[in-house]
């Protein structure tokens, strides 16, 4: 597979792009540099693809298989690889262990390689019994009561670390399924100290070039409490963990109404924002494509991403961006280029804003203007904007038009077959 | 199986039981006429347990087995047997079709006649693919766009018509997982057109002594929108289907701080009530113990229920009384007897009400007086009339108890194994 | 006051104008025709603004007036002809009685029609109780248990239509507070039938071409329930009164989390949408500027109401579009002209839609080419046809602009004082 | 006024009340160092009334006055003085400045005295605009751009301690309305700065044994976002301010679903819980009656308050508990006395929760056993211990028959007028 999509197929759309992209340069009065200062941004802002969302998704009633899903490792890097290809948006994988072990780590270097990827962060899974394990997760895994099964945990975690090494991956991404379903199931403030106890294992297991990245979820699968429930709780973690432990923050892990582009500037200002789990959100952790419900609040956080990279006094570690989503009735591929394109215009919006003038507005209190400058970036159509970016870098102007006309689906359901399923699901 | 306890079990806690339930019948002031009428209104109250919540529950994440699960219809009966015997406060069962098929109907009855049971209401299933189905519904069953597919929906619920009445069932409880994830997938006004054009076909196909339940539900496994997702949905379907359409009310399916008691009383009101699912939950629907998490709102919903069935003016037809949960993490034995008491206490709390009282404080807006009447009533320890309950009629003093101190569960994995699953999971 | 804005006051800004209005037209292909129909459409879309948010708004906490209110309906019309005369998108006022009974129809009549303005609703007022007032609402107006309140209640509706009838309007708006702050205080089916009886009173007393728009609010300012909390409440009570009552839906009366644009669709399709309260909402009945929080949100309704506009197997009646906000920390001028701004803007994006190709896709379950579609239309930016279309009428260009260049806060200040306090805040 | 009811109000209660406290006393196996035990904590729980809810309170649309509300700081201290009596379970006032500003300090100190009350905490308001103020708090307090508006801010908490010395209080309560009603209106970091840094401030003038109270509240009148919206920015603000700063817990401030039990048990592992805002909640800071909604929650509230006390692993300081609710539509001093008895009743059931075998039922998992055991404490009725802990104290059996049969409210509006307005309000 070549890592760009032959010139060919962007021909047809050549010129109406150009036609747009300029016009859109002399509305936004973009010069020479500045155009090329954004686009480039914009080609830079990579987001990794989970291993484990290649396949299709599903809920506890049921899930309705795509056909050609890929069956192993190779194959979910070879999807990847064909995202990239047609987005140029997603230059690496998050892997999920024990999902995806690789047999031979150097075989996997040199695919990834010739896929333009790498390994972004590795996942551990104390969330699921596996065939083989000794003790049980039913009732926790690193807030466990008993301390064999905290140990069984701790030790999954630095296995996983492990792999990673092999993989050149850098981050440990701890997603804890740990809760409790009814009222006096759990003490409260024991679980927590057990909690941070076993991360701080790990934490120290971890090599000095690592990082440790803390989710939080306010329910499920726990229906009544979860150990880490809100930012608040995963700060105090990471804090008590070390400089290298920060806060992840999953769009879809809040209750209803909350602001989370707050969050994530409180997080900015306090150093510790390690890393997101894109999706969409309309109920709870609805898994949908990012962007796809409310992509006026994904420009807001987008909009104090880049306001925070931007300013010398926040002092945040690089965030990982990965996409977290589930594709229970889209085709995956094209689920992810939708929310690869969606994550990327919220971003080139929020580079359109006017920093200083919205600095000066918030100052005077001059809330319709403050409110306009936001609108403005948002209301601006930056389609043409990603496209150049794309065709610059060897992508396609039309990612789900490529993947169609390519039949690539029904490409892979020949190869794979119609009932494939993708390890993890 | 005896269908009543042996009285030895009873033995150690009658003498306390006898004490406590004689102080209560002091301090509420009840004479013999009374308190009868209290014991066997509370003894006659009976909820289905559904056939699907025999076995271990799960979410998507995960599933943690119990070990001892029924493998077969047969087997379930057994089941909701041993928890009639305890509590004798489930004399029926709620039936999934395909899941639960019974080979031989007679033999069936039979054994339901042996364990006291009866078949309540039967359940279609268009929420997943079974693997010899020739349509999928990942895009919906009823309200499918291909006439085809909602056919065969149409037929797999008219085919569970007859499997019930094989059973002596009249209730076909329809739930449909139809809806979509994303905005623009459903034509609203359409899919709602279709769906109600295939109810319609089902419930001419009814007999003419059956009824039709229509459940409604906000989201999940939709989650952008369902096709009924509000009570006024399922309320305006019903009347175009017909007098023996009603609607049901699970208590997890709907949207965060709904007043469910007001729904309950509306549908009262409009003679439209039908049935019940009752199970617990903190955010959505968790499918946790009935009365686990919110035992005041529960109590509230049976004030409304004990109200409605005492007022002339309510020509309501009879609700049917099911439990819905999944049971992740608790025995699901001594979980459904669980919801069994809290339901059952809910329903004698509210039997305390004194509705003369109530009607005059809430003529006079006399709004402290109307609160304390309610909570003197929720207040009450109503735990020894329950236990009289069971008591009079072969049950248990203390069912937990009772189940765990004759190891039904050991023996249950004894004869069915650890790793038995139910079919349907 | 001239009911167009000087061209003078364009001059600047038209070159650019003309230069984006015409590249958008390429972009979308527009012919001449195709063209001016949606400008055309743009601009007959007219949005009442209320009588009662001319002022500063307030929470229960504190208020904190701007300065230049309008004291006098009279002023109240004034201001919302400096709107319309910016905008060109506000011909109508929405009125409150008794705040803005007119001592003088006549001339009242004669300052709107040099406005270019007319009466939309006429609202009623039963959730404070005035100075001159017999009976106290605190426990309700059309639900109260006391007879004699109730007809008050009754009396003060039937004369705000005698009050509206003056005025040329034609439609009633309902909005109650009647509802319940704790369990017990209301016999909720007996007040949902006092409610119910006290509604078929004044639709009875209404002259044959009015219609009676009846609303629905979850809570606020009853804690506990209210009388029509859901759209469901509304719609059976519509029916119950008669042809020409319909639903009202205010976008910030629902519980969290709500699908708004389904119930829009389902009210199509019963044909009972009636009107709309527009506002924008995070938490609750926020009352902030339409389109400031959820603007996809605000163009999914308006892709149901345009698609119902144009489906002719929808019979609904002319719906009744109005703003209610509350301006608590904007200028009221500038904050109606934000709302008018963002549902025109909702309102073009959803005329871009191509719902032939929608219903194709819809009709193929291409779930994401249906979301495509929509969002093509929402990403279009489509601010210069929504100045275009305030160029052809005599607005301005950028109304904010218009009004804070011409001083027109400072000028109202100057003659109206700082203090000056609207009538009803 | 007597500190005492007189004796014989309560004389017609007493036998039936002997009888079920001794029963009760039986079935809870209670002997009678235990029982001593148990009705001595009982009686020492008390809760500080806030004087600036002894009048009628209000919503946005309304205000409905009952007659006879306190005028003035001294008719205030009389009514918690009359609630004092009767329930003996507020021996303290939580005082609101500018509005119960004390002209002279010494008649105040003993007025309270002689009604056997003490100054809890004082509370400091920037939440609105007081007459004589310089600079107007419509965009913010302590979080203002505009330092000589948050130097005003910081003075009047400064001057609010002032006052409080002079009281004998110890206790400042900082609830802050700052936030901001749209996207950009804030710069969230830099808002978040200048109010910690205002904090600071005034923690650095507070005199050694004082402490603060930081409350946090996720909306409510800011209708996109607060400075301080939750328990983890409380906390973090609560730390860098010293260790005399501490969070407090409004009920009513949380989004939808939270658990809050989880989030008092958090801050006392933390030790960092400060103090309570009791009030009761359906949708929002509704300010309910405490209790009247979600008796169980507040339950599982105090099964962490008592739990935490009796662990010395927990180093918490003293937590501060207040009242805070606003009364629609109940007589105020009910609707206090109703709450008080709902806190003791939640208090007291907490009591009864047998910590040991609860632990040990969580250690092993036993979640069922877990429940049960909390629910059997939750069940118990323990309205004769709250009569008990009345009696032996010199209140009322019934407290609320105490204030009706008295007729005190009548006596107080022949003292204080139908139309009397407490100060604030």
């Amino acid at each position: 597979m070549a890592v760009s999509v032959p010139e060919a197929t962007n021909e047809q759309d050549l010129q109406q792009h150009r036609q747009k992209v300029e016009f859109l340069r002399n509305v936004l009065s973009l010069d020479d540099t500045a155009y090329d200062k954004v686009i480039r941004k914009i080609e830079s802002f990579q987001v990794a693809v989970p291993s484990w969302a290649l396949g299709t998704g599903g809920t506890r009633f049921g899930r309705f298989p795509a056909g050609g899903e890929p069956r192993t490792l190779e194959e979910k890097i070879e999807d990847v690889g064909l995202i990239h290809q047609a987005t140029r948006a997603t230059n690496s994988i998050s892997l999920h262990i024990p999902w995806d072990i690789p047999k031979d780590a150097t075989s996997i270097l040199e695919l990834l390689r010739e896929n333009e990827l790498i390994i972004d962060s590795v996942n551990s899974n104390t969330f699921q019994d596996q065939a083989d394990q000794k003790y049980s997760y039913k009732f926790g895994s690193l807030c466990h009561t008993d301390d064999r099964i905290r140990k069984q945990a701790v030790d999954h975690n630095i296995e996983v670390v492990e792999h990673g090494i092999r993989l050149n991956s850098k981050v440990l991404t701890v997603w804890l399924a740990d809760g409790s379903n009814f009222p006096g199931q759990h003490h409260f403030r024991k679980a927590y100290a057990r909690t941070l106890d076993s991360l701080q294992q790990i934490y120290k297991a971890m090599p000095g070039d690592w990082n440790m990245l803390i989710e939080y979820k306010p329910y499920e699968p726990g229906f009544y409490s979860t150990v880490i429930p809100d930012w608040g709780t995963s700060y105090q973690m990471s804090q008590a963990c070390g400089d290298r432990a920060n806060v992840l923050v999953d769009l879809g892990h809040h209750l209803p109404n909350t602001n989370i582009e707050q969050i994530v500037a409180r997080l900015l200002h306090f150093g510790r924002l390690g890393g997101f789990h894109f999706n969409g959100s309309h109920y709870g952790d609805d898994d949908l494509t990012t962007g796809s419900i409310k992509p006026y609040q994904l420009f807001l956080i987008f909009n104090e991403l880049v306001a925070g990279a931007n300013d010398r006094q926040v002092r945040n570690p690089a965030v990982a961006y990965m996409i977290d989503a589930s594709h229970n009735i889209k085709d995956p591929i094209e689920d992810l280029i939708n929310s690869l394109e969606n994550i990327r215009s919220a971003y080139a919006k929020a580079l359109l804003v006017n920093v200083e003038t919205l600095e000066h507005a918030q100052h005077e209190n001059d809330v319709v203007l403050c409110e306009q400058i936001l609108q403005a970036a948002f209301q601006t159509d930056v389609r043409p904007l990603l496209a150049e970016a794309r065709l610059r870098t060897g992508g396609s102007l039309d990612p789900i038009g490529y993947f169609r006309s390519q039949k690539i689906r029904e490409k892979l359901i020949a190869r794979r077959g119609k009932k494939s399923v993708a390890t993890g699901l």
